[in-house]
């Protein structure tokens, strides 16, 4: 039984609560900031690394890598910087293999993608995606939120929320998306939200091409290593009709359940006021505080609501 | 009949007009800002003025303002400052209509609105709507898309345009949001936009209560005299049904027009590209970017989109 949803004023307590989320975990302060080295390729800032990963690429890869002391930035020595896109792919590739059998970088996923100034620019080479934090090389993924509308009111009601498996390794028991993955090099956001949709909720090509674009959230947070994790998600809106239920298919997602709009929004806000240990995997919650802007469900009357829209794309949103 | 609206990756060139204008008109640098001196109260910065507009009244109102050499601000005498908010509502009314009555503030509106550190914290007074860029204050505003879906992709086909009449002191001419207004003192976001709906297009307040708020842009841009405009407009996304049409009420609009939405999306590259002078009255192409971004009419595929999305909220948006 549906039942119609209308825009929520949020307690100052509750806005508090999100706002300290978002702000601390998902937003770090120029300071936090300055302590990392950016890591330049002709001259654009593509990374930022800790000053102990770049002693230790400059110190052990020294045909690879050096430190421009003038502008206190890591780079490639010229020869790889004037290579091509595969000769300096293979050199960062090599240089990450080394670091991986030495126990340095931990995760392999063996899943490449793109390094490039901004998302719409031109790649200047591949990498390894569990080495993308040490470098602070910033990811893009993109995040389906699938929902439910009332027919006569046309206000969103149910949202589908997955629950992740309590086997995987990263957030194992946590709610999710529905829909949700990064963006392997060479295909585009669309083709992407297609083939997730099929691989992780059995979502086929004919009602997955009606996901809508929406916009993006950005920040920057730290790892439990203490890496910088620079994201943009690029946010896409499935409406999904009544009669339709997902299905986990890649064992990666252990249920998925049709949940009250309205009860996920105290899911998030408690989830945030647990500081991202409770409820969902802790940057699903910026995707969703932006949905809930987008449709309504949070009123613009509640306190820091403009103040939590900019939070919402505080990271290097380029 | 309507047709599926797919979202378009604009071109670079197309792009690069919108954030050209975006970045120009109406995001300021910080050494353009920096000419400008906060007028605190409480500490709080509630505006910014020109330094002629501080120079005038410290020099001819010093029984009500004062400046603040160590922290280069401007600011209430004492007595003012720790006054009621009536009392302060009335001193500064005084000054602005000696200001008015010498010719040194112009378009009196009859109007007023609360000045507040931010938007949900409580106003210390309020303020004539035509004094308000004089002082920098921050205005606050409800802008109205009303739109037609197709039914079955459930896709944005259709806009209301406005048509502003050409007898208006400002923006004659141009196109418009279907409603739009600022928000005076002592009214809820919500009951403007349906007291709005009402006045501007005979919307009643049935169909009004429908509207969605959907988030808001912000910006500062500079008027005619150099004053600082520092606007935060919030929007809302009202789903009109096929058969209604709305109708010219109080005679600032000369005709409303079903736009499709491709169209639309054109007229605002195109105004964009006129740095505001054809097309929509400026401020309005904010809003409608932000509405393409939400309904995927531009794809995020198109080059500077990202940057595109903070663009439209680097006001001080709070």
């Amino acid at each position: 039984m549906l039942r119609v949803v209308e825009a929520r004023t949020l307690s100052a307590s509750s806005m508090s609560k999100i706002m300290q989320f978002v702000k601390h975990d998902f937003n770090l302060t120029p300071e936090q900031l300055q302590k990392y080295v950016p890591f330049t390729i002709e001259g654009y800032a593509v990374g930022m690394c800790s000053s102990e990963f770049v002693k230790v690429l400059v110190g052990n890869h020294p045909s690879v890598f050096t430190s421009d002391i003038k502008t206190k930035s890591l780079r490639f020595v010229p020869s790889v910087e004037a290579a091509s896109f595969e000769d300096k792919t293979k050199a960062l590739g090599e240089v990450n293999v080394a670091l991986r059998d030495q126990g340095l970088i931990k995760g392999w996923r063996d899943e490449l993608l793109p390094v490039s100034a901004t998302f719409n620019s031109d790649p200047y080479m591949k990498i390894e995606r569990a080495a993308c934090s040490y470098f602070g090389v910033k990811a893009y993924g993109v995040h389906v939120n699938g929902f439910v509308r009332d027919p006569v009111t046309k206000r969103v009601t149910h949202l589908w929320v997955a629950t992740r498996s309590p086997t995987k390794p990263t957030w194992p028991g946590m709610l999710d998306h529905i829909v949700a993955g990064g963006i392997p090099f060479g295909i585009n956001l669309m083709e992407n939200v297609i083939k997730e949709c099929k691989e992780e909720a059995n979502i086929d090509e004919g009602l997955a091409s009606f996901a809508v674009p929406v916009g993006a959230v950005s920040y920057a947070s730290l790892d439990e290593v203490g890496n910088l994790r620079r994201d943009c998600l690029f946010c896409y809106d499935l409406e999904l009709p009544e009669t339709f239920t997902p299905t986990p298919a890649d064992g990666e997602v252990e249920k998925f359940e049709l949940m009250e709009i309205g009860d996920v929004l105290d899911k998030v806000v408690e989830g945030c006021g647990s500081g991202g240990k409770e409820g969902y995997k802790p940057n699903c919650n910026l995707v969703l505080l932006d949905f809930f802007i987008r449709h309504g469900i949070i009123s613009p009357e509640s306190s820091q609501y403009l103040e939590l829209l900019t939070g919402l794309r505080s990271g290097d949103c380029s």
